[in-house]
This record gives C-alpha cells, structure tokens and sequence, in this order.
C-alpha cells in the first residue's frame, strides 16, 4: 500500500464542479489502494479577491493579519472537497495548517515551514480517511497564523510528504509534465519521463512555471520523489529525481527561456576594487532583483559592465544606474529591453564542454548574435535580440535532437 | 480604566464601509480610556452563501466540515476590522475562536462553551491593543473547529466578558435597546432603560428577537452586565441587569407577542393518566418544539387538550395527532392557524395578583376574546385571534402606561 502527497492548485479546484471532478480523481487512486493526502489551494482568484478587500480597508494591510484573511481561502477549500469526498462515500477529514502544526517562522506573507508534526495526519490516515491539509499556511510558535507566499502550497506538499516519509509527492497542475521547452514556442517539445531536482530548478526559475522553487529544493533536499502531472489529462508526467536513473542520459535535458528580461550597460567605469558592488548594490537595495551580471575588462583600466533585470523594473534599475554613473565617472550608458535569455539545461553538460560550442555553432550558422554569456554546472544562458526567440528555441530543440 | 466586551453582528459588519464606521467607533472608546475586547460575526449574508455553496457539494453537509467552511466567514470579518483599525492608528489584533481557546463540547453546528482562556487576551490588552476575537466558532478538546449555531456570536461575547470580569457586555445591534413593545405595532413604545434578565429571557423567547436567548442565560449566570445599543445611533441601551435597581419598579416592563403560532385542539379524550404524554410525545419526538400546552376537565372523565405550535409545523404536527386522536377514541380534533400570542412580562408582576385580571378587563372592553391563558412568574400569556394582534398590543400598552 503507497503512501501518496497529492497537490491541487487553484485551478484544479476553481469551482464547485471542478472540486467534484478532483475528488472522482482521489477515490479512483483510493481505490487503488493508496493511502492519499490531499494539500489544496484557494480557489483560482479567490487570494487575489482577498488582497484586494484588505487593500481597501488598509493602504498596507498588516502582515499578520493579511495572513489571518488569506488563510479562510484554503480553509473553504478543504471543507468543500471533505464534502465532495463524504458525497461519494470516500471517507475524509480536512485540517487547517494550524490544526496539524505546520510551524513556520514569523515571517507573515513569506514564512517559511520549520516543522510539521505528522503524528495527527497519520492517526486519521490508520483510520482509513483521506487526509486533507490545506495549503500554503501555517502557524508560528505563538500560534498566529502565517502563510508561505505565492505558490507556498507546493512546498506544503513537499513538506508533508518528507514528514511523512510518503513513496510519492504529486503535484496536480493544468500541463501533463515538463517538456524540453514551451510547446507553444515549439511544437516539437517532448514531455520528460524523468527530470533531475537541479535541472528542474533551472527549468523552473527561467520560466517553465511549473513548480514553485522552494518547493523543488525542498524536495532536493528531504530526497522527495515528486511528480508533476495533468489535473485534467491521465498520464505518467515526469517524475523529478535525485539523479537521471538511465545509464546513458542525455546531455541536454531542456531549453528554458525568458522573455521578460532587459539588459544594462555600463561602459567605461574606471576598474577599480568594489566597482561591481558601487553599481549593483544601489540596484538591490531597491528590492530590484538583479540575474546575469557580466563584466569585461576593456582597455586602460576601465571596465564594461552589463546585467540583466526583470522589464518591469527596467526604468527603475536604470534611473539609479545613471545617477551612480554619473558619480563614478563612467563613459556610456545604454539599455535595451528587447532582449531574451535562452538557456541550455541538462546535468550532463558538466563533463561535455563541446555543448557550448554546439550552441554557439548552431546560433552562429542562423546568423543570430549573442549579446551575453553565462554558465553554470548545468546551464548555458545566452542573451539575444527578442525577435530571435522563436527561432533560436527551435533551432537549439532539433541541434540537440529533443525531439527524439 | 473600563474593560468593554463589545459585540458587533453581521449587519453592522456588512460590508466594508460599515467595518470601517465600526472602526471607527472603537477608537472613539478606545480614545475615552477604555480597554475594549471587540467580538464579531460574518458579514451579513456570508454564512447563508457558505452554507449554500457546501449544500451543493453535499446533501447532507458532514458537521464538522460545514464548521470549518462556517467559521471563515468570522475569520474575515476580524481580519479586517483589525486592518481597518490599524489604518487609523488604533493598534488591533485578531484572533480566532481556536486561538484564543474558546473551547467547546463536539457538538458540530450547535457546539456550547466549556472553557475559555483569557491570558492570550489579557496579554495582549496589556500591550495596550484593541483585541479582536472571532464570535460564534471555538475548538472541542482535540481542536477541531466548532461553531456555536446561529446567533453564537452574543454567547461568545458573554462568555468572554465572564471570563475577563469585563465591566460591561456591549451588544451593538440595528435597535436602540429593548423596547415595552414593538413599535412597529404601537409607536407608542417606549425603550427601556433596565429590564432584567429574567424578563429579558421572556422578551426574547416572545419575538423580541434582540439578543439570543443562550447569551441572556450565559450572562444571567454569570452575572455579567449585559447592554444593548446601536451601532448606528449613539445612545444609552438598555441595561439588562440581574434586580430591577429602581425602588418603585413598574409591574410590567414590556408587551410581547408571536406571531407565528397554530393551535391544535383535542376534545374528548379518555382522561387517563399519562394521556398528555400519549398526544404529545409523538409530536416532540418529530423536533416539533410545542409551546402553550392546556388541559382541561370536560365532563364524564373525558379531557380537552390544546397546544401551541410554530405555524411552520402545523401540517405536519395535525397529522401526527390525528393519528394518535383516533387511536386514544377522541371525540373531534380542531385547529387554528389563525391566532397569536400576546404577553404581559414584568418581575413586579409576582406579587401584583391584579395584573391578569386588569390584562382580562382590558382586552373584554374591546371585545377581544381569549381563547388560552397560561402564567408564569413574570409573564401572562393569552391567545387571541389573528386580527386583534395590533388592538391588544395596543389597548395593553396604554392600559398599563408604558407609554409614559
């Protein structure tokens, strides 16, 4: 008999009749002989009614007490699909993260889960119930409620499962698994059997927003067999692993991309020590968040510098470059927000350095320039010109045979 | 420096422009160097949509869940006053029925306090904070969520103003106080300044649906001074108060009346003991609630039995007693749906032995004939026909001054 964590986001439960169709879902895989736990979010929207109602009651809601708000939207959740399940004759029991002591730091709109107490998910498991939790919430030591911040519902499901050392957490979305790339952009994306937690999380965090970062670290790190799959569509998905379990993995696993990146160019800074951190440090401390930073010693002790930041934050970022430009002495300030990142991932490239010059080759052959480069272990990220998106998506999918 | 229990329900709670009038209502108290502990309830017509949305999903909705769906509708209105307060630098903080250990038995939908612990209240009050607490719900032993049934919110401001000794009980409704009689029959009416709690409980049992009547036997009980007022006209209230404190109190304090009973007459039964159990314990058994029950000798050992019932169950309570009437050899059965109650209440009346036969007179020199008679200690009770309801409230008003 396994013991499953399953996960259904706010669109899987958007509605009344959406809640009956999830909790069908639940009784066949109760049928089958599994010990299910079932973690919810709100209803699609209902947060964002929620914020809203607190914003026009205060200007900056209260932490604490946006938290005691946010929390009734899981918490109608559970209570409505314990129903639906009790209807169908699936015996089950809802808790809020309070009742079963998901404790958190209190840090109110972004705590973080430092322990869950999984001796009450068990009790109600041993008397054969279908567990339901509600997501993305806890409480602090003192007891006051907190929730965990946007998509907190995963890692609230990864928590459990690792908790309860359960055989397999299952995050129920609107896409059927994680593909090679955005199959809007290529129609040859294939969905992945098998994806390792680090390329997942370089999958994630450019884009492919299928999983919440914390929640795949989280997984990482407690070695939480996790699976992404379809609310809506049967299928196997793709299952998130330690490490790729086929002997002869391939290199590249996938191609991420941004494309809500902009760049900014520094050039002509005298190079002296600390330079980097006089230019980014004002950017940061406005709560920008900055991603590719890239610096080039150009000639006579002075240096390029570039980096990249969210569009939205483009005019910001760009206002405090120019006035610590100005105080540093610098040449020239140029900006482009008509850029996109384009990303190679895949556990393999660490010990295959001609995938870099792979990428180069094929992008060199379609005559698309590459502004920027950054690698990691397991990624090669390039900036190039937007209208390249597409093209370079496509052609990075066949070079690579992802297709196959 | 006053402690204030002060109670606001779902109307003066109802949206959020009220909440904000409530807010700031409070911090005009708060300003007169008053510690006050706000209770509330959702907001006007919340639980009627939760109750709706779980009656979709469930026939029968399992109790337990509907208290956890319910209670969310408590667990917004307190965020959100606490926001509304905070906004306009009142410091407030909100707390659910389950955190400050409001506890109950398990009777789901219909729980009753057992305990409450006032320190996490205190604490706070300490700090100089405006402390909210969420009405009508608490948590059994294992801390499951309970709620109260409908109206809880005034039984958990009552018990927790008994737990904190508070100095006063405030109970903010759309009424100025209680009233002799309901002004919408006679304009007449004169509100109260004190009436006790015993004649409170019979007001309230009679239609002057003010407060709940669990909340005047809590506050009763534990001797808590209990006030109504408006939430939307400033005022005194009426002090509801365990002695009646003035000297000469009046005999009566106030008219009641319902309108929504039936009577059921028997004629002719064999008077054999335990023959009233035989005719009303099978309507009893079905939760039909009888009110006035009468029974009088006839002649040659047969009785006359009648009773009163809520006009919603007449149908269904005639047929109960039709079956028994016929198997008991009854010689007719008839009834009324026509007819209403109309009631003298007062403590004075104990030793006044002349008030029922002044209410006699009264209603004989307006040719009002009473069809039952039933007396208690501080109330006498008499039906009549449904057309002379505004007549007797009216010719009793006056007859008895309550008018000066």
């Amino acid at each position: 008999m396994a013991l499953l964590v399953q996960k259904f986001g706010g669109t899987s439960v958007g509605n009344i009749d959406k809640i009956k169709a999830v909790a069908k879902k639940i009784k066949q895989f109760r049928q089958q002989d599994n010990n299910i736990v079932v973690v919810v979010s709100a209803m699609t929207g209902e947060t964002n009614r929620l914020i809203e109602m607190a914003e026009t009651m205060q200007k900056r809601p209260t932490p604490r007490e946006l938290d005691v708000l946010l929390s009734t939207g899981e918490q109608t959740t559970i209570a409505l699909l314990a129903m639906a399940l009790n209807e169908i004759d699936c015996s089950a029991i809802s808790f809020t993260g309070h009742q079963v002591k998901i404790e958190t730091d209190n840090s109110h709109n972004k705590a973080r889960i430092t322990d869950i107490d999984a001796e009450k998910i068990t009790a109600q498991i041993d008397q054969g119930k279908v567990v339901i939790v509600a997501g993305f919430q806890g409480a602090d030591q003192d007891g006051n409620i907190t929730t965990l911040g946007r998509g907190g519902s995963d890692t609230t499901a990864v928590a459990i499962a690792a908790a309860l050392k359960a055989d397999e957490c299952q995050i129920y979305t609107d896409v059927d698994g994680v593909y090679t790339t955005d199959p809007r952009i290529e129609p040859a994306a294939k969905r992945l059997n098998e994806i390792t937690f680090e390329e997942m999380l370089e999958m994630a965090s450019l884009g492919s927003k299928v999983l919440q970062i914390r929640s795949v670290e989280f997984a990482g790190k407690y070695n939480v067999p996790l699976r992404v799959l379809s609310t809506f569509v049967d299928g196997p998905g793709t299952l998130i692993t330690l490490e790729e379990s086929e002997m002869e993995a391939p290199v590249v696993s996938g191609i991420a991309f941004s494309k809500d990146e902009a760049k900014i160019t520094v050039l002509g800074v005298p190079d002296t020590p600390g330079i980097a951190y006089k230019i980014i440090g004002p950017v940061s401390e406005k709560n920008i968040e900055v991603d590719m930073i890239i610096q080039n010693m150009s000639k006579d002790d002075y240096a390029d510098f570039t980096f990249t930041v969210h569009r939205n934050d483009y005019d910001k970022a760009m206002e405090i470059v120019k006035e610590t430009a100005e105080r540093l002495g610098a040449r020239e300030i140029y900006g482009d927000t008509k850029i996109v990142k384009i990303s190679l991932v895949g556990v393999g490239m660490r010990s295959h350095a001609g995938v870099a010059s792979k990428m180069f080759e094929t992008f060199s052959k379609e005559g698309i320039n590459i502004q920027m480069i950054s690698t990691s272990e397991i990624k090669i990220s390039v900036v190039v010109q937007e209208k390249y998106l597409e093209l370079g998506v496509r052609t990075l999918h066949s070079a690579f045979k992802l297709d196959k």
